[in-house]
């Protein structure tokens, strides 16, 4: 007989919590029990989630919180620092997919941040990424779900740390391009069709807050600067470094298939024939794989690392999931099959 | 115990066939056992199709077909009247996604194409549109998938029949928009990005052989104009008719859903509240899901209807192995689950 | 000696305004003394439209019009018929882009929009359209500058009634796809990129004001129906007509010939080879021209006609500067005689 | 009276041969007496260049050349080494917008690229840009015009080595984003719509030949990736260095004031507020402007450079008329003044 958990999602009219509804919903062990909304209570989830018109559910008020196995918080940052203790009275799993709990320490926030409620929780939550955390994540009772940006990052940089090919000291560059879908629902006028289609535009060019995590989890500082390009989903990390000692394309692929060979959701794409060569947000659309891959550049002494992930995947409801899968003792790709499509255009 | 089949996609390079082998990697009752390509014998189907790239099979040579339950042709049209012996050889069931038997008789399909090899077929094979064609599908031995713009064309109008709120002698306009996986894999240069991209371009503006279909199922002829619009997948027809007697709101309503309340791939979709009113193809990217509504005029004695798929799912692939599903007797929904994403760019 | 005029533009801060402020800073005849904004009162032109980044203007006080010999009113539907005797005691010639003096009586006002404050001006406004209205604009004191749908309706059927093609009589579909810029600057949820990239979607399918425009000038009415496509500028009209006599493609080039051989603006797209055989907005993104074209359809004793222009130039801004150059006594095409752009993407 | 030239375009078939046909059209000092094509022979320019419908002037046989004041030649790489002594024959002032003359020495060449025929003229052959050359163009006989990629990273970084913030010893990443023109009209399976559209897709992420101009030209090497991004028109690149001593941001502002405040083509934006803070090829598309900006990163002691053209005109066809107005001593923005649109899609 399969397990069943109850689920819910708190602040499920976003992007975030749409996804996360569109999975619950697929997933063999999960029924989805509530879905809350302060702005759409009453309505169906499809009514604002056009491809949930389908799902028999309508958003109820998030102060009146149902008992469940696993609870999902998808409120703005800030929101669940406030709310955590309802959140785990409500549920023995709270996956947090803000930036609240994403930090160590009261120290590292509030360099990034502004002022934590709750810092006496920072070190209880678990970081969700499971190719960096799988083995606290059985059992954990708070997770906090990584940033996109981060997660891309981490992921392409991780391999290079486990195998030495870089110590920590090195600078590195990290030049990321990001859909729209990064920016949330509603939109104001950067974020308006007029303006934000066909764009290459550099924002927070220098200081984003996802260097803290990036930081936090590979243990060296970053040279971070995002760029918004024309997709909605998608977040694709360019990492440039430069190894003290020199490195073969051979020691590269040892590397990342050390990090990532048994991973079910990392594949490494380098070179080959055919249109997809290295790593594409396309080609992980609506899937929760990550693409990671890497080109030596023996003229610079540099070497080029690519990740892709879909932001709203991989980089939150997908990893979300997936802690929580590890969390509960369930497959770890239960309701995470869906292979993405192609062709798929500006996904 | 679960039943399971064995399947065969004929031409699994083109986008099509990848989709097929998405679509039936995901099947609960279906093995898939050949992939066949000319061009790329003994490629994995990850090189061509990157979404595939975790799936363990390889292309291999079209002339040498394995025995299998059912086989999925995916040739340009004119290719299956030549080979469809060794199909229904090869397979108890043949779904053909192309042309070579959409139409009933040598007289209508030398009305619109040139000359068909085995005529004598074309009475047996079953068009493959649930909604139209249901009753004929279990057992059926040729199914002939429909055309992507006649699928949504019909799927808007048919209603309108159904509940004689059009009889068959009126001028019925359908103006249809469709995305650039339509034209297929390869392209040439009106296809290249620089020239496809941000395109309203006629194409086919009169005598596009959809209408062929169309009439053949509806029973009347159809005015029919295609646009190549900005996206990848997604066809979506707006059909303009003027009934005899007027009509009310109500009793559109009523003809929609005495056609499609029991359907499991087909939402009414009509008014409301928020961002998505009327059909929209974003809406069932990826999915096997047809939107359909409609819009009464009364100033001008008119009703639209809008329809929209996803060209590459309910417009063929998805239909394929909908009918398959039916012919074999397996659920309806059976691998065809996928809800679609929000948001979702130009699919 | 060059003549000089003085020109101001009212709304500025909005996209049509920018437009403007774009086509009469590269005027040979025109100096631009105002730029008015409330918003942005002080900030330089520049600071909104990244393009004028070059140009010496700041936005002024709406308030606090100057004495010119043109003003161009940008502002919303409404405001120009309540600020009209300041802006006709500002300048000699007012050009007005929104839809308050498009319609001549006040009965048609009332039918379509809600109250006219000043319906005795109705009849004394010209409608900006050359191609329509070339004899009555030189010396005309107020301009009203039609819609853009309106304007590629029109100029699409507008030969087919010059030449007796068409009576009056007969049922018109007109099919409108429209990029966002339509919707202005600002923008809400349904704009926003994430929802509004890649779509097809339905908007104002019946009861579109633009047929009001549409009536009153060609004197017939149209069943209109609009989709927003993924584009930022352009709109494009297929139109679909059943003469009741029978043409042939002959006297479909004879009409389109007699009523726009000698148009600077308007150019005849039909057949021929290449990417680009049919009107297409791309083709004119940018510029003040219109393409029309048609093809027959035997088959259904169709016509279809396509039409596509630049929303923001030939369907506002450039038609208003047109319309002012007839006006003022100016060469027709001084200002705007920018081509267009090849290759050019979602324009 | 104003001067007039007589210029012909070799190879205008092709994108970059369209912009300068445009170009040339609207300049005022120059007259296009020829532009040839070898595959459109006798067919009107606007049949390949939509934009163009308008110009009286067809396609001529590329081996029968006319005498004219100044050529631009816009053949492949590889082909102006063949012809290029039929191309001075015919014209007093030569453009090469191919790589051919690019480098100064064969010994460059022969490292980037396969074999030079006239190795004895690259040390003649000027580079086109005035930026960073203007002193030696006039009366030039042979002009280069630069790589669109290398002149994006040039164009950023040069005032940092005017201003002595870089000496040269320093590891500069060159991150750039690119538009699906930049592989020129007619495209394979890669630049297909279905494939191309919505990527964030690496390619020559190593090794790429616009690393050889940049050295040449700014005197040390670089790590250049480029990325092909959604949009058509457009170079961006975002470069990433570490300055041997602190600066500020005042100091940056007077380097690149110090470089660009005369330059009638360069604008410098940087931070402010609005929506478009930092450059972006939107902003620039269609006109011959390059944006340059810049931001201060103490925490990683880095400067973020950002720079942004259309590469089909600062980037190529643009240029080329830049560089011929300096040689032939004509106005340097003549024929070059078009602003560029606001709003523009993915132009």
């Amino acid at each position: 007989m399969t397990e069943s958990y109850a689920a819910s999602v708190v602040g499920a009219s976003g992007f975030t919590g749409g996804e996360l509804l569109r999975l619950l919903y697929g997933h063999p062990n999960v029924d989805v029990v509530q879905a809350t909304s302060r702005s759409y209570e009453n309505k169906t989830v499809g009514s604002v989630h056009p491809n949930l018109r389908g799902m028999d559910l309508r958003f109820s008020d998030p102060d009146d919180l149902e008992s469940v196995d696993v609870l999902f918080a998808c409120t703005p940052h800030g929101v669940s620092m406030e709310r955590i203790d309802s959140f785990r009275e409500a549920a023995g799993t709270v996956v947090d997919l803000s930036a609240d709990f994403r930090l160590d320490t009261e120290a590292e926030y509030d360099e990034w941040y502004d002022g934590h409620d709750r810092p006496e929780l920072l070190a209880d939550a678990e970081y969700a990424l499971p190719e960096l955390n799988r083995e606290n994540l059985p059992g954990a009772e708070l997770i906090a779900s990584g940033g996109c940006n981060a997660t891309a990052a981490i992921l392409g940089l991780k391999p290079l740390f486990d195998a030495d090919v870089l110590s920590g000291g090195e600078r590195i560059v990290v030049d990321v391009k990001v859909g729209s879908s990064e920016g949330g629902a509603g939109g104001g006028e950067a974020s308006s069709h007029p303006e934000r289609s066909g764009v290459v535009r550099p924002y927070a060019p220098t200081g984003h807050r996802h260097e803290a995590e990036i930081e936090a989890f590979l243990g060296t500082g970053v040279s971070f600067s995002a760029h918004a390009v024309d997709m909605t989903r998608g977040a694709s990390a360019t990492c440039h470094v430069y190894p003290d000692d020199p490195v073969s394309t051979g020691d590269l692929w040892t590397a990342y298939r050390g990090s990532y060979a048994e991973e079910p959701f990392v594949r490494i794409v380098s070179g080959g024939s055919g249109v997809y060569r290295y790593p594409e947000p396309k080609a992980v659309a609506g899937s929760n794989h990550a693409e990671v891959g890497f080109e030596l550049d023996p003229r610079n002494g540099r070497i080029v690392v690519f990740s892709a992930i879909d932001n709203m995947m991989k980089g939150s409801a997908g990893q979300a999931v997936h802690a929580a899968n590890v969390a509960l003792g369930l497959e770890e790709t239960a309701g995470l099959e869906f292979a993405g499509l192609h062709p798929v255009g500006a996904p």
